[in-house]
């Protein structure tokens, strides 16, 4: 067969051996089609330089192909991993990602306010923003489906893991080990956006108050600096703690780089425990809560390829587990009381 | 005026105040719009309902809008910080990002082979591909521009650093810190990326020559798993070297780690030295090369746009400047050569 120069779609099919249909669900990435057919499709149609006009499909379907995923930061390792796992679940569903960063709410609603003008997607994903109810709203009204990853949502599509019992979990290993006196360094929220640290912290609380122990709560500005603040505080206190439970491993990290700058000993000295199993804490021997963030990925994309697919709300909730990972920053506290031993 | 259920464009020039053509260049996206017009156009647009229908900007300028991301993973700090910088300059010229995770060689083929079919981007930023002369020369024939970042290619749009004259800079450094036997802990390449490992090898063995001095390199899998197994073959050696050039931050936190773990000083015992300033190196007190990766993603974003803009091939080269950062894991050499001192 002759390359000709306006090749259509039965002369792809032809090469690649499929069914009409086929070549039109792999090429406008409709799903159930196997990534090798997929990969056939689309090395006959390159061969024959067949292009799909520009929104022919979507004009079809009344659909794009293209999932938003907003995030607030790029930055933290968190939104990569989370990114990495929606983009392998995307490919393998012929989707392509648009990722936005609205670092504060203003951002977000310039981004919620253009979606009408961009109609550029076919469903949202918004990983650790925390959108209030009119927020949320809003999506509705346009008829684009929201996805939570991270966040759990009364009746929307959420993935998420629980932070309060996992927090729980962590503060009894450190109460199991010994500890009594066991603080919480807890990050004040500037960003407009409420992370997971309330849940957090009432996990902490509820496993102290279990315990009979006292609570005892140092906040901070976020990240490593509060940590290193809140270190700073806990040992300058008449009867430092014997373990921290920082409310997040950059948190702990900063904690960590105090008590090491002071030549004192983790875990001899001090307990120090994460939350998050970031790409440093294996690095810092830190003992933490590990998230499966690029399966939370990888579930938040599947969501909302089955709400596109349906074409109705989905209002699933995917709660995924946490672990406990015991490394060496953490153990049985010393007898004596002083910082030193000495 | 009644909101109408088919609000025209100039029903939102008219509630904007401002031109027809002002509200279509704001609406397409096009370059030379004030963020705060383009909000104001944006905003009378979603109050009045009015809504561009899919692809029509794009079917006037022949343009989507959109550009491509290619990274070869997202989980490494490098990315979300490069992606961080081009999403900003992005917003401001109005572009929307997609990203695509190609993970090795297979996947790059398979993304360039569905590019004709998609049609969907203006420009594809490559960011620390090591693309061949072919795969390259494949955006040119289906005409989307390629600009790559953090890898300078001959006669084609570049941003990118001196990874020599750096890693030339820190190892003299070390030098003139007095270290006479200086390692160099390389990462063998297992992804089909050529990553900057090759440059900063030569910049090292350069000043090492320059000095006088004999290289001593040892070439282990990447990442920190390599950089402990480096350093535990530097420290087995009958005459251990006294300062250690890590090829990344990653690799030097390996390294450290054994080097703590053993309960050895650093610098005291060795000094590390890392590349890269990643978000671990400050936490780890690590002397390293600042890449400016936020900017590189920034002037890598722009020069797409520029190439858009223009309509013609740019073969712009941005260098960008590197730092030597100097932290506590670097100092002069002890007189002794016992590991401990004693």
């Amino acid at each position: 067969m002759a390359v000709s120069d306006h090749p259509r779609m039965s002369d792809v099919a032809e090469r690649a051996g499929v069914s009409l249909s086929t070549v039109s669900r792999a090429l406008r990435g409709a799903t159930g089609v196997a990534p090798s057919v997929r990969e056939n499709v689309e090395r006959a149609a390159a061969e024959l330089g067949y292009v799909v006009s520009r929104g022919a499909s979507g004009l079809v379907t009344g659909r794009t192909g293209r999932i938003a995923v907003l995030v607030p930061f790029l930055q933290p390792w968190f939104f990569g991993v989370a990114l990495a796992g929606m983009s392998t679940e995307m490919r393998s569903s012929g989707r392509d990602m648009l990722v936005y960063q609205v670092g504060d709410v203003t951002e977000l609603n310039a981004y919620i306010r253009s979606l009408p003008l961009r109609s550029n997607v076919d469903a949202v994903i918004a990983v650790a923003l925390d959108l209030e109810e009119g927020e949320a709203a809003r999506f509705d009204e346009i008829g684009v489906p929201v996805v939570f990853c991270s966040q759990r949502v009364k009746d929307r599509a959420s993935v998420f893991i629980d932070n309060t019992e996992a927090a729980a979990d962590a503060a009894r290993h450190l109460l199991n080990l010994g500890h009594a006196r066991i603080a919480y360094i807890q990050s004040s929220d500037e960003t407009g956006f409420s992370w997971a640290s309330h849940d957090r912290l009432r996990g902490y609380e509820a496993a102290m108050a279990e315990a009979g122990a006292a609570p005892l709560v140092v906040t901070e500005r976020p990240g490593h600096e509060g940590g290193a603040l809140g270190m700073g505080r806990l040992l300058s206190m008449a009867d430092p703690p014997t373990a921290v439970f920082a409310e997040s491993d950059d948190v702990a990290m900063g904690a960590l780089q105090v008590v090491r700058r002071s030549r004192l000993e983790v875990p001899d000295v001090v307990s120090v425990m994460g939350f998050d199993d970031s790409d440093m804490a294996a690095l810092a021997d830190l003992t933490t809560v590990a998230q499966p963030v690029f399966d939370m990925g990888v579930q938040a994309a599947r969501l909302a390829a089955e709400t596109i697919d349906a074409s109705e709300p989905c209002s699933e909730h995917v709660r995924l587990d946490t672990r406990l990972v015991v490394r060496r920053s953490t153990a049985v506290p010393r007898p004596t009381r002083s910082l030193t031993g000495r």
